[in-house]
């Protein structure tokens, strides 16, 4: 049993209040406020990325159990306790390589921040391909998506414009995978299409995606004006800080979700990398392509928690929802991103400036400053 | 003194409520509300279009007092009680022959819906010139400004980034006259810096208007972005219906003023008609220049009262605010656009399809079915 006193608890649902939390086997016992007022330190849900290449040095592409190791170890530094390695557009044969090692290394593991495989792409299209490799893009085709599925695989971002989209709904719907529209040239009447098939979900809105005009809303306008939630890269560099703040006054905190998108490079020094068979170049933390696209970020999650707060003057509590709740919601992940009795204790421990001091991960200390 | 009895009053503040109105002196005398609850007309405050070109035959720029005459009593079919003829760029001393007119045709007038003239341009930019005539879209110069401004000018369509915006807007502001951002490139930066300098308004958002970009936000992001009050010509044509309800949901019904943006096509059949000097074709109620430019619209406002209505399904209290109240309040017209004691009786009765049935004009009725 554990017990950190006096802290100022968020919890998503709830709110904020100074309290104490107990923790037991792995779960939060009990939370309990106070009378104090005082506090020094803010105790948040765990993060949760669902849209990451890799940091430091790894890549979800060129993986090892001991390179996926170190990835996770280091997260850990940044508050992540869930998250998805993510894929980009690759042969059948290296998306099975990665959801096999992945797979492997969650069911090995006692307890790992690992939650599973995010797809993006190769079922995208080609016109609005971003940083990925124009070679191995293609529709989505059943029978391949019937052999690249596994449990290991949450997430897939799909155009809705691509042929074969509508056949693979099903398929991923009974697998439980979720479907997240991104890397599309998707009109306003596709997206609509593919919203009421009951995809609610955007890979990181609004980049790489059809822009808005007031003839044809485009895949922006469907953001803002259907019902979707919205992964959005918070590193001032995809968007700008007044972006970011106009789509949280569009949409509100309970429709943001972060994410990093970050690759190889991030938590590294500039110079050059490799992503998915491309080289990228990092200068002052802006990875591109040679042609000037913008090839995935170098965002570190605690970073992108700090950015949001500090563009938009959210709540804590509406953080605690970008940052963790709304992610788990969507993908369907029970029992985290809450602070409440009964929930994993996947947690994390902020000063008043945001900076990760102790993660939580299953109730144990995986990281300390 | 008349007694309207048993109708749905519309009143944009208090909101909507079945009663009765007695008409005194010009003025709403009382307003009594009554517990009947059964009514078969509606009314609102009589419509405001801040910025309409003609319709019927008649022009802004060519126009006569007979014609102006004919124009207004049009209007009166559309429950329009309030109307700013809209010129079009041109030179200064055709700005000036409108001021004049318009001028003295209020004067002679003892009752006129007829308030002021909106200069649309010439001080815009030339790039998103829309169907103005090039030739004559110049920068402001301060000493042209005072020569053509007279308490008859109201409102001032100008570009924010051209030569010496800033150097009018003293003079604008002196003179009473609100100005209004449009047919612009500005970028966001342009669009703040008029906004800190007192400018809140958008002419016909977002037509003529640099697009929205994640990097960028441009005119269309500022709109959305900043607490601008915003034009929107609602033919269905100019914009999308889901283009319109966006905005509604994003920026609500106190920031949206309804706008014809008419030209003098409208109210007549297809055909080929004549903007300052531009030829300009009507088909299908569509009107284009040669190369396919929007040129202003065929709008009817009691069309764009109705459309609004379709598109958003807001309440009839938004209602009166996009289609009077909004607009009286942004150009500081007082005792109008209230169905409140002491205001002046400019009043519309509608049925349930919103079509007009009787309009008021200082208490007088000047329009009946």
């Amino acid at each position: 049993m554990k017990k950190i006193n006096d802290v100022l608890i968020v919890d998503p649902v709830k709110g904020t209040f100074v309290g104490d939390v107990v923790i037991s086997n792995g779960k939060i016992e009990k939370v309990s406020p106070t009378n104090s007022g005082t506090y020094e330190h803010t105790l948040m849900p765990g993060f949760i990325d669902p849209h990451t290449h890799g940091c430091v040095g790894n890549d979800t592409m060129s993986l090892t159990e001991e390179k996926l190791t170190e990835w996770e170890h280091f997260l850990y530094s940044q508050g992540v306790t869930t998250f998805l390695p993510t894929t980009v557009s690759a042969k059948k044969e290296d998306m099975l390589r990665v959801s096999d090692m992945v797979g492997k290394y969650i069911h090995r593991k006692t307890q790992t921040s690992v939650y599973g495989v995010h797809y993006e792409g190769p079922y995208i299209n080609v016109k609005k391909k971003g940083a990925q490799n124009p070679n191995v893009i293609r529709n989505a085709s059943s029978e391949e998506l019937k052999q690249v599925l596994s449990p290991v695989v949450k997430l897939v971002t799909m155009a809705p414009e691509i042929d074969g989209f509508y056949d693979a709904l099903p398929i991923l719907k009974k697998q439980g995978v979720v479907v997240s529209l991104g890397h599309m040239d998707a009109n306003f009447k596709d997206m609509k299409r593919a919203f009421l098939h009951g995809v609610n979900r955007i890979t990181h809105f609004p980049n790489a995606i059809k822009g808005l005009h007031h003839r044809e809303l485009g895949g922006v306008g469907a953001g803002f004006y259907l019902d979707f939630h919205l992964e959005m890269i918070v590193d001032g560099v995809h968007l700008v800080p007044e972006f970011v703040n106009m789509v949280y006054k569009i949409k509100g905190a309970d429709r943001i979700i972060l994410v990093t998108d970050s690759i190889d490079a991030a938590g590294l020094k500039d110079g050059e990398y490799n992503l998915g068979g491309l080289k990228v170049k990092v200068e002052n933390g802006k990875a591109t392509l040679s042609d000037g696209t913008l090839a995935g970020s170098t965002l570190l999650f605690n970073r992108a928690v700090k950015n949001f707060k500090k563009f938009t003057n959210c709540s804590l509590q509406e953080l605690a929802k970008v940052s963790s709740y709304n992610a788990a919601r969507d993908l369907n992940i029970k029992n985290v991103a809450r602070i409440e009795e009964g929930y994993k204790a996947n947690i994390v421990i902020l000063d008043k400036e945001l900076n990760v001091i102790t993660t939580y991960l299953n109730g144990e200390i995986v990281y300390e400053v």
